[in-house]
């Protein structure tokens, strides 16, 4: 039970996700509100993946067989698919990688989900027995979903367990080239996710592939 | 008038960059409400860069002396400020560099002025006959006044007016260590203003001076 599970993990950011932790060794278990849909993506994980530990299952199943849960759903159905898996996700530790964007005449901009200031805000609030850790949401998925590259850049992980933090502060350095950067209380999340929004504008006018660095912390 | 007049100039990210303007050769105009202390502060910027081109004046002498302004206000009053001053600043080049933050229990967090989205959006709708760039939002006013340490992190450069923006972008190539990158559209601004909020707070909790870098962006 050292898995991890991605729900949502067909989706782009979860997938390249379940790659990269497949490809640092880790077990995945894809979560899919189907569950050939899971089965299909975790064939894709062990067949670019030679070796990889990945099963697909349903959300519910998934959540069960893991203890620590990354969560990747889309905005649409996110309040409703949190209050079915909360049972589920009790004493676990979840980490959100959502960033719901809306696009606008060429432009991303945040959008909001049930009124939450931020989704790590939002989904802790909704699973109040779960250690809800936020990161990888500067991490673009096609980044992570190209193995042949190094997904540069810093993972900003919030939230108010610091040893929740410090457990996934702990995964992401297991993924070469990316650094982790404890960033405190859930409430930075707002601001963490608006870096995304951002970023997938610079990507579109610079044509480009970026994500962020903090310059100045000490070593 | 190829100068640079920095209004609120006396206040620490006013007077960082005019410090930091100064010494990369530039002749700076400091304005205050009141001529007495941005005279003060020319005088402080001449006494620690030796051969300064700087002088002080009243905000609205300020702004008829130069071309390119810097609005460097204090949130509260704002928007009074920018009314008074919209006459003489229709034409120019005005850069904002203000991020209106509140503390509470030790947090940062950005803080709507007027129900803008942005303090940037909220200076171009009330100058809406000026050219209105946000720039150095993010770098910190210890840093740019502590003239022994480069000032290291990459400036966000956003706004509607391409070319204005490119003006911002040259002038940053003057200051060492800081790279100018173009951010596009002014609605950026929310998301660059965030970045403050999130890096005071990583200072804080790392008792570090942080800047934020753009990772991935073509040569």
């Amino acid at each position: 039970v050292a898995s991890w599970a991605i729900l949502g993990g067909t989706g782009a950011q979860g997938l390249g996700l379940a790659l990269r932790l497949a490809a640092a060794g880790e077990p995945v278990i894809v979560g899919s509100r189907v569950a050939e849909r899971a089965r299909d993506a975790a064939e894709k994980i062990r067949a670019r993946v030679p070796g990889a530990d990945a099963m697909g299952l349903d959300n519910a199943s998934a959540s069960r067989a893991a203890e620590r849960i990354v969560l990747s759903f889309p905005a649409e159905g996110l309040v409703d698919a949190l209050g079915a898996l909360a049972p589920e996700l009790a004493g676990k530790l979840v980490v959100d990688v959502m960033v719901p964007l809306a696009f606008h005449r060429g432009r991303a901009d945040v959008t909001a989900v049930a009124g939450a200031p931020s989704v790590g805000e939002l989904v802790q609030e909704r699973l109040p027995r779960s250690r809800v850790v936020c990161a990888f949401k500067n991490v673009p998925a096609e980044l992570l979903q190209d193995l042949e590259q190094p997904a540069r850049g810093d993972v900003l992980v919030c939230g108010e367990d610091a040893s929740a933090r410090a457990e996934v502060a702990a995964a992401v350095a297991r993924l070469p080239e990316l650094r982790a950067v404890d960033a405190g209380a859930l409430a930075n999340a707002r601001y963490v996710e608006g870096i995304t929004a951002l970023l997938v504008n610079l990507n579109r006018q610079h044509r480009a592939r970026t994500s962020i660095s903090i310059v100045g912390l000490p070593a």
